[in-house]
């Protein structure tokens, strides 16, 4: 059995003991084991300490071997001196697999910290899975288990996969997605990798009916070669996104210094991208918005964008950003111009792709039937518009109808164009103001955008971003259907 | 007397006509009369239209020659057909100044319309100094004067001069602007530049003892040889940053039909930035950043940079992020590190530069030790410091003292620091969660940067954007002392 296949203790065990904890609820042990208690772990919970006592109304056991029932994960965060010889127990106790929380090993570059991450591989290779040391673990609402420190993270499951080198990232990645709705399968920060690493992650998550996108952030994979075939494999049949970080010179000395890895060379890097379908980002942010995009946009989604939004320069800029990520903006013929004059007057105005809608925020019903002229363009794929909303919500302009209202109204006009045309509608919706008091239009914006969710309409706050996101989704189909 | 000298009239209008206001106060002209009666103009506003009547309590006249005194400059928004008849009474009437606000000109394509604006060209060279067609106008606080729509802009002076050839991003600039408490000596939205070009603004602002730094959003020059060479000399005096748009071939197609100017070649824009100490930017946001960071960082700010922040993953990416702009992370010694495991747990930090404090945030205290450690390093010129305060501001963490008294003292760290070692310091202030409920934080985190700016300590929301305004700076001096 492949370490990929026995993965499922890990992510739903039943009975978890969480080794480290002491009767002071007030430790790093006892805020997560809280965490666990919080998040609603549905199997049993043994906390462990050789001290004994009792924590959140749970009996301390010494040792796992005191534990009266089989246990099939444990929860590691002693020092990392005390880690082997607890892995050790474990293994004897016929436990599964274990997650080590504990840091200070081979990234501290001091020897003697490696020879202990060393003991850990031998330890594994006997026969217990192993994630971390020096991670955050594994979030899995499924399962009922969160990473640390993730108590308070969404405990509904979704359909993204993160596979994460970094914990900080993973805990930054499910924040971001949490305010935006994303849900995860499985999320894990694997840290060291001392015995399941990228490889095998991705091999889990490849095989997962649940995982629909694959997220990775990867510093230095352990297993380069058969993480390449899994990857070239794998995109054909799910996309994959990854970012690769320490690509620069400092970038992977900070690599060394963080996981204990080396950072690998562009060039096999680039190999990567180019051979298999895999989407690069490069960043967090990128991530997030391309696995948004990768769920809610179809794969018919094309790289001839028609756009409608605000303003004359902010058209050049949309236009620099379309081109320079490879999607184009075909000009609009005069019988095209024509029939946008009918409903926006010439001055202030452009007609050409960018059509520029001139005044701030143009009225729901113009709205509508300027998008829907566009959309039937034949040689447009996909429209881009542009929804300025703080204008209205940050009380910008005098409105002639109650504010909520005009929000509701054009917050509705994307999907219904959508639905018509049967071309894929994106929005641009702007964070407005960067005053203190204009917070708190920034809500309105949020609900705006928690509404196009729910009509399945992609939103991002930059043209840039939306650019990007659209571009990846086009590179992954093309690139799929072209490495076959 | 050069254009530049005449601008003044423009800029400071003691008695100034607004033509094309009705006696109907909700209409395009007589809101812009409110906007400039609401941002204080101090001089005597006379509204013109041939139907004549009152509007806020002002006489209207039928034509700007029946105005019974002299008057320096008119605001004009008749309709394009109208304007150079509107424009021929001006000159004649000894206006010396106008703005143009209409629309329809060159910009739309069409031969006659563009015929109107050579019409215009012929008139001025008569002896009027004109911004515009097709622009949002001036905005000078000092004289009282705003852009459209600008009622509500800020009326203190300060230290920017904006020369934007789009009308919307002088708007976006001066919104963005207004809440990051930037403050502009002069903003000029100049259209399709019938009269006044960029050259001329260059030339008035290079002069202009109000204006620290220059800020120019371009799509194509009238003058491309006399902005170069003004550019050059210039430069050497005070900081210009410019974002040149439209450098795509669909960017280019989408500059002629905005401003009705060719959008020029790479290469020329190359040279410019080679020959010259002009600082290149590539959005809104970033020639915001760097003009801040012009404003705030001293000319001794270095490349060699000292990272204190958080999560290993994070530092990876702050890594890449610096070398990409150029700038260096010099590695610590082993005596450095020493030093630093004083202050830090070695598990789950790094030492090496970038400094991972490892928790999202440390205690006042060790925070302002550890870079005060940093800042001692000799080969470290200027540090970079993470704050992620929302993790206080949300409520994500048990805090043992008043989260506002956490935030207060984390803020003073900085500036204490810098004052102490005399290295500048900048802050990476991160916007905290996506949720519609963190909006509510995002409060916190605004009035923190406020703070900052207060105390000299430039922040902004992401590493990314610090590294890029930080190298932004260190290029322009460099710059500025080898072309000299």
């Amino acid at each position: 059995m492949d370490k990929a296949s026995q993965l499922d203790a890990i992510f739903f065990p039943r009975n978890l003991a969480v080794i480290g904890v002491s009767a002071n609820e007030d430790t790093f042990g006892g805020r997560f084991l809280k965490a666990l208690i919080d998040f609603g772990f549905k199997g049993k919970l043994f906390p462990v300490n050789p001290k004994g006592g009792e924590v959140f109304g749970l009996k301390i056991y010494p040792r796992v071997s005191d534990i009266p029932e089989p246990v099939d994960s444990a929860d590691i965060m002693v020092p990392a001196q005390s880690v082997p010889q607890v892995l050790r127990e474990c293994l004897a106790a016929g436990v599964k697999g274990a997650q080590i929380y504990s840091s200070g090993f081979s990234e501290t570059g001091d020897p003697e910290r490696a020879a202990l991450e060393e003991e850990l591989k031998t330890i594994a290779a006997q026969g217990i899975r192993v994630i971390g040391p020096n991670c955050f673990g594994v979030y899995c609402p499924a399962g009922g288990h969160t990473l640390l420190p993730g108590g308070d993270f969404p405990k509904e499951s979704g359909p993204i996969g993160f596979i994460s080198q970094s914990g900080g990232h993973a805990v930054e990645l499910g924040r971001q997605a949490r305010g935006r709705g994303l849900r995860f399968s499985k999320a894990v920060s694997y840290g060291n990798a001392c015995d399941v690493n990228e490889a095998d992650l991705l091999e889990y998550m490849a095989r997962d009916p649940e995982t629909k996108v694959i997220t990775a952030y990867l510093e230095g994979p352990r297993e380069g070669r058969r993480f390449f075939d899994l990857v070239k494999s794998t995109a054909l049949m799910k996309p994959i996104v990854i970012w690769k970080a320490g690509l620069t010179e400092a970038g992977a000395r900070a690599v060394r210094s963080h996981t204990g890895s080396l950072g690998g060379e562009e060039a096999i890097w680039r190999a990567l991208f180019q051979q298999t379908a895999a989407i690069r980002v490069g960043s967090l942010e990128e991530m997030a918005d391309t696995a948004e995009a990768l769920l809610m946009l179809p794969r018919h989604t094309g790289r001839r964008i028609g756009m409608v939004g605000g303003g004359g320069g902010t058209s050049v800029a949309a236009t620099d950003a379309c081109a320079a990520v490879g999607l184009a903006l075909p000009p609009f013929d005069d019988a095209m111009r024509k029939r946008l004059l009918e409903l926006l007057p010439v001055a202030g105005t452009m007609m050409r792709n960018p059509v520029d809608v001139g005044v701030p925020l143009v009225p729901p019903d113009v709205f509508r039937r300027v998008l829907e002229t566009v959309a039937a363009v034949e040689s447009i794929d996909t429209l881009i518009a542009t929804q300025p909303l703080f204008y209205v919500l940050g009380g910008h302009f005098p409105m002639p109808v109650p504010r909520d209202e005009i929000v509701r109204m054009l917050v509705e006009v994307p999907a219904a164009v959508r639905d018509k045309s049967g071309k894929p509608v994106v929005v641009v919706l702007p964070v407005g103001g960067e005053e203190v008091e204009m917070a708190e239009a920034e809500k309105g914006r949020r609900r705006a955008r928690d509404r196009y969710r729910e009509m399945g309409i992609l939103s991002l706050p930059s043209l840039d971003r939306v650019a990007k996101a659209v571009a990846n989704v086009v590179t992954y189909y093309e690139k799929a259907a072209s490495t076959e």
